[in-house]
């Protein structure tokens, strides 16, 4: 890595994964000028022969090739593929080479990383883009996805305060404000502000679907379901992932969540208008609050 | 009501409700020149005097005044407030008179209308106009909030063919695409695809404000909580009514919903992936067909 005109220079950076986040990377990189190189690996050759084509990536690599000659390796997969690229990488990765991910979930992506790289997790900055959506694959991908948008950084404890510094760098310079939490916080908080939603809005489509008179329910969909269930179109793979990885903080924000539930469903039968109205005029001020943050 | 050229005139139109929905109302009555005069009945007069001042309406009036010279009466004020509407102004109500409503639930207003009402309830054609969203008060109203947008009605037996093609057209006349359907069916329909999301959304942010981190949930919101949560900045009072008014169907719906969660829930629980990503993909296919429809 070098510093020209005051800009740093990540050298060759590989994306592992060059779906909606990591295609939008490889655009954003080179739109902000600050790599040589960007390599790309990817499970399919459509993937990555899109990422080619539109200029997010400048040549395909396998993972060897990734881990013996970058300088920054970012891995874009779905969570529970991150083993098995740390342990195809770790025999032939080189001191040099710095590891940052976009994984939505942080603990199990971290423990991974731990039990597979041994002493060069330290070589691993942990990284959460909070950027993405409904839309997924690299058709959907740009360069300013990141732009004022939130990434998390989860530094470990073997990080050095320079390789963390590095990495935060890194995300800025595609246009991210970086926030540093630990990975415990980050999936407690994840759990209840990302992963819960989706769930409920995937479960909402199913029960839809799965209704006697479903055509005539999706004939009168109106744009409150369409924002309620905007989320559901997100990518089953990943998602399925995210559940497995943060299984145990997403069930205790689901149970919490059904407690609520359970008790405006017994406002409801007991026809309790006084306390319906008091719990929605408490979710309605909080909703309209977040506008205005 | 007479003909000008080739255009039906409405008269004398009074909106009961100068929300969101009623105020929109008479902003697009007035923008396509079908009435004479638009006369307004509120709660409160802050509420009349913005709709004055944004010339939703030209006049303020009480219920017994809009029943003694209106030619058609809107009622646009929550649901559980219809039936007080109908015994104030029966004994004044006219023979050329017509009634239509705004309704989030049909069936309590319907049954409100024929009791209150009685051999009168010919007078009333029930519609929901499925328009309006998370914003409230006569403040976001807009003269095109109407267009292109489905208006339910939902004909009584009582109706003749010719107040029903009335109140019709007078519903497109605002540019509301009119589709007719029965009571039961809209309040069975309506439960499933608008009144449990919004339920589900208010929940998920009583969830989200009771717990103990709510200041760092609160500072990682991103784009699909917004999503999801937007219906929950939806007026409590109107939704109340809407719980109470359509509560069978919402409580079975509510309850094929939980089902399908806690089925999730096992799923996630055992750590089923290939369970889960299948529940995902039929969620996630159904979405995107949304999209395309």
């Amino acid at each position: 890595m070098t510093v020209m005109n005051s800009k740093v220079n990540y050298g060759t950076v590989t994306i592992v994964g060059v779906g909606l986040i990591g295609a939008s990377l490889g655009l954003a990189l080179k739109q902000a000028g600050v790599v040589n190189t960007v390599l790309g690996v990817g499970r399919s050759t459509a993937n990555t022969e899109r990422a080619l084509k539109m200029g997010a990536i400048d040549q395909v690599v396998d993972l060897v090739g990734a881990a013996k000659q970058s300088d920054v390796i970012v891995l874009c997969v779905p969570v529970a593929q991150m083993r098995a690229a740390f342990e195809i990488m770790e025999p032939h990765l080189q001191p040099r080479t710095m590891l940052t991910d976009a994984g939505s979930t942080k603990g199990d992506v971290i423990l991974a990383a731990k039990e597979i790289l041994g002493k060069k997790a330290c070589q691993f900055v942990p990284a959460h883009p909070i950027a993405g959506g409904a839309q997924h694959g690299a058709n959907a991908a740009k360069a300013d996805l990141f732009q004022d948008k939130q990434t998390i950084i989860c530094p470990l404890q073997e990080n050095s305060l320079q390789d963390t510094d590095l990495i935060e760098g890194f995300w800025r310079s595609v246009g991210a404000r970086v926030k540093k939490i630990s990975c415990v916080q980050h999936d407690a908080i994840y759990a209840a502000v990302s992963h819960l939603p989706h769930i409920l809005s995937y479960a909402l489509m199913v029960s839809i679907i799965n209704s006697e008179d479903v055509d005539q329910k999706l004939e009168h969909i109106g744009a409150g379901f369409k924002d309620f269930t905007r989320i559901a179109a997100s990518s089953p793979e990943m998602w399925r992932d995210i559940c497995l990885g943060n299984r145990t903080s997403i069930l205790k924000e689901l149970d919490q969540y059904l407690l609520v539930v359970g008790h405006m469903r017994q406002l409801i039968a007991e026809n309790d208008g006084a306390a319906i109205e008091k719990l929605f005029k408490k979710a309605s001020q909080a909703r309209q609050d977040l506008d205005t943050l």
